[in-house]
């Protein structure tokens, strides 16, 4: 409870009574408690999203002649370790890497299943009339295939591509001994 | 017809006589052409996004801290004009204001109709008791207000705050006598 009123206090500004009230009249609903307090004009306006702890950083690449850009957030643990430079020489080989190999998720997890159907479908016409048993592991391998081509942390880091970039990421949580994660990346390429 | 090979030829990188067979095979509808050509593991993978030709660059700002990042594509019709000093500065400019601005949509077109009927009701409930002709004026001047609050175009121009975003591009428009558009931005906050 006191958590959440903290909570509230980061997102909207708002005062602790009125958030106290706030809290009561949506029955400790935030969301409602949250448009509650915008409607008695007392939250301000989206500051909510700049205000969520987490620590690490963002950082940039723009490939020369600015035709592909990427963005990208790494997070770590604390704020120390964000000041690193090994922290930092990560993200930047992470963007670089991006720019570079295109992935289109960060994750495995992330890849919607619609999209894993329909390529799944794709391999099956092109293995139209092998048998059943060898079908199933072609296919297997087919999608595992797929995921290192669209997701960053399966696929093999553009400048040594005997590791996967989830292997180069594992070696700097090693080193640094904080979790790393990235949290989302934009890859903007002109005109596309 | 000559025009979707082409296409077809850039954005899949398949065989000339490939690409005819498949757009027969499926009446010249190019997506179905695209599916057919990938099916017989002629097409590459998603290389196409990256083909589509529109002039212009990227630019990315990173704040100082590393706490804030914005990547954002500007377009204009020649590559002569993206390589220009004015382009180039306009691009930079656009970016600061955008991380400092926090808009949520490039244009008012971009705002989801939910988006602004949610608004309205906020605002109609704080307006509780106003005579109808009353409210009517004011809940069209909140709106506008809030278009200012999210809409890049609509912002005031975080340097020059007499001057909407808007203006600043329409400036340069005249200014190097080419369209110009800001496609798309991103804009990262740690942890947010």
């Amino acid at each position: 409870m006191t958590n959440l009123i903290k909570e509230l206090r980061e997102s909207t500004g708002a005062g602790m009574l009125e958030i106290k009230n706030a809290l009561a009249e949506a029955n400790n609903d935030k969301d409602k408690a949250v448009e509650i307090l915008r409607k008695k004009g007392a939250a301000k306006l989206s500051k909510k999203a700049d205000r969520v702890a987490k620590e690490g950083l963002i950082e940039s690449y723009i490939h020369p002649g600015s035709r592909v850009g990427v963005l990208v957030e790494l997070n770590c643990e604390t704020d120390f370790v964000s000041r690193t430079a090994d922290f930092k020489a990560l993200a930047k080989e992470l963007a670089l890497h991006i720019a570079a190999s295109n992935p289109l998720y960060v994750t495995i997890q992330q890849v919607p299943a619609e999209v894993v159907e329909k390529e799944k479908e794709i391999y099956k016409e092109q293995l139209k009339g092998k048998p059943e048993e060898v079908m199933g592991k072609i296919l297997d391998g087919k999608i595992a295939k797929y995921y290192e081509e669209v997701c960053l942390l399966e696929q093999p880091f553009v400048k040594n591509p005997d590791i996967k970039v989830k292997d180069l990421i594992n070696e700097a949580v090693s080193k640094i001994g904080e979790n790393i994660q990235v949290r989302r990346f934009a890859r903007f390429v002109l005109g596309s």
